[in-house]
């Protein structure tokens, strides 16, 4: 079978290897019907080997497909099952797996970021092939919604299992209420994905700042009500000010979180608003750009994180099946997985109209 | 009658000056029954030359007593009415105000930092005295529980308008919920204050780390169920854990925040657990000590800020008036009005014993 691998920074190869087998009785064996390529994906394509990933693991964390096989304990899924796979693998049997409230990946401390799988760092598993073994199958997969398990939703299901769920973690820390305002900060595919988020959650204005008009117009087709492209922080706040009363915006959804954003969303966000990170430009040391004093005296909430995939994930693609949220056009481009380097490349390099890259394995 | 002014570092006098009057139509005239020193009267205690305070300026914020007059547009009030003080004026308009949301005090960006009702600056207004201008009556004043309005409840529903409401707002921005456990960092006022709310609303375990036996006394009798005296944070870690079956908590209320106690904070909280800051050591310009990798994976929230007392207040004062709550034991001493140079330096140098002082005009 085919699979994507990391060779080291700007080298991204699609290899011949044996098809995975099930190992533990708790794994599913799954054949993807469709992969994509994140933007924390380039994390490693731009800085793998500074980050130590070694050359050869598979990469990849996004994809969906139909079960060819299951291990002696999954009980819940069957061959022939179609599923939704879930970035980190979950075992689903400890308190926060059980609360749902953290993607604790085979307990507490587990965590990692790999180019996989994430918390494998790399080991064997990456969701950029033909075929994964899913371990702990039974808290790692959803099964897809009867009404939305054809070909013709799985980009929108794609994006349920990370970039949406993504946006959706941030409305949803940020406990943002209907007829709330919200900026979004980046227009990338998690940029787009709490756009819909917000507007799905009843926000009244959806206020959306990016750098690329051509993304700025598919983030106005899912629901920004605003769109703002500027570099100019001065520029954006008074454009946020004017739209909000002088007030200022309840939720602001920080996709980047750099210095300059992070004081950025401090400044556009009303007294008593949240500030709800995440994604990560960098992972520095330090929470930067924050005004504590300012945050204090005017009760601002920093919040965000992980999204607990597990948690979304059903709901998601139930508001998919339904209609009532469609997030697919953050794909712009679909490639056959033998193409996977390329996809990388137009994302890296930000090419014109290019925001997310799926890669179908079966063209 | 006779008001305490600030002086100079360490200079706190109680001055014979004239009984304010009615000003405003929206003014209440109140005869100050108790008052008292807050912990954040030490910054300018101790530093109020720095700050910029000038000498003679009246000081407190904390004052409960009974209405003298109204103004001509005030009519929630007569005279007569036994009322608590809310320590910011808030006008009562704004849609801040109307959301109860934030202390707004006259409208947002009026906030300021004063000797006397905060916002004003040290203008003319102090709490620690025998009579009161309040402005914005409707707003700022809240009528005493029947059942409670007796001498009796002084120093309990005294503590509703700030150290008690203060520690309020850390488990409410903290969403804490029944059965979760709470790290209370301090033990002062508002540390007491944030141990009584965590139990009133129904924590399972509630520790409390301070630094002096006789406090922590006093925290376990208003419901800590365990204390902590240490000034290691290894240790302290080690103790929280294994109380917390190696998880951490799931809030910490913060009222110190300072670089030392942020990381703390941060070590002891669970995942997705969040750190409710709603007392600064010191007003630095950036978020001391949080390791922001650390809190973006594992979800950690940052919340708290200054207390809307005016939300909270009139649920306090029931709380107390029910017997539900009493936070009275952090007032380890009352001293005549007239004593109050020494309250403050009883505070400022921790003497054994001593917490938070309280202040009898009558006496």
């Amino acid at each position: 079978m085919k699979a994507t691998c990391f060779f080291g920074n700007h080298d991204i190869r699609v290899e011949e290897m044996p098809e995975p087998t099930i190992e533990q009785p708790t794994d599913a064996l799954v054949r993807v019907t469709l992969g994509s390529i994140c933007g924390s994906d380039l994390h490693y394509y731009h800085s793998g080997d500074e980050l130590g990933f070694p050359p050869g693991v598979r990469t990849g964390h996004e994809c969906l497909g139909t079960i060819e096989a299951v291990g002696a304990e999954v009980t819940e899924f069957v061959a022939g099952d179609r599923v939704l796979v879930f970035p980190l693998p979950v075992d689903g049997t400890c308190r926060y797996c059980r609360d749902g409230a953290w993607p604790c990946v085979v307990g507490p401390g587990a965590f990692g970021y790999g180019p996989g799988f994430w918390p494998y760092g790399g080991d064997v598993q990456g969701c950029q092939s033909e075929f994964l073994r899913v371990p702990y199958a039974r808290g790692t997969l959803t099964r897809m919604p009867e009404a939305a398990s054809g070909p013709e939703h799985e980009h929108a299901l794609l994006t349920c299992i990370d970039n949406l769920a993504t946006g959706w973690h941030g409305v949803v820390t940020a406990n943002l209420a209907p007829g709330e305002n919200v900026l979004v900060i980046g227009d990338g595919g998690v940029g787009l994905g709490s756009v819909a988020s917000a507007r799905a959650k009843g926000a009244e204005q959806v206020i959306c700042l990016g750098h690329h008009a051509d993304r700025l117009a598919i983030a106005a087709g899912m629901g920004a009500t605003e769109t703002v492209e500027s570099r100019d922080p001065d520029e954006v706040r008074s454009r946020v000010m004017e739209l909000t009363d002088g007030e200022g915006v309840h939720v602001v959804v920080q996709t980047i979180s750099g210095a300059d954003t992070m004081a950025l969303s401090q400044a556009c966000a009303r007294h008593c608003g949240a500030v709800s990170c995440i994604g990560m430009e960098q992972f520095v040391g330090r929470i930067p750009g924050v005004d504590w004093v300012d945050q204090f005296l005017r009760n601002i909430t920093i919040t965000g994180g992980i999204q607990p995939g597990p948690v979304y994930v059903a709901e998601l693609a139930d508001l998919v099946a339904r209609g009532a949220i469609d997030p697919s056009p953050m794909f712009t481009h679909t490639l056959p997985l033998a193409d996977a380097a390329e996809g990388y490349r137009m994302m890296a390099e930000r090419d014109p109209g290019v925001v997310k890259v799926a890669l179908a394995p079966g063209s």
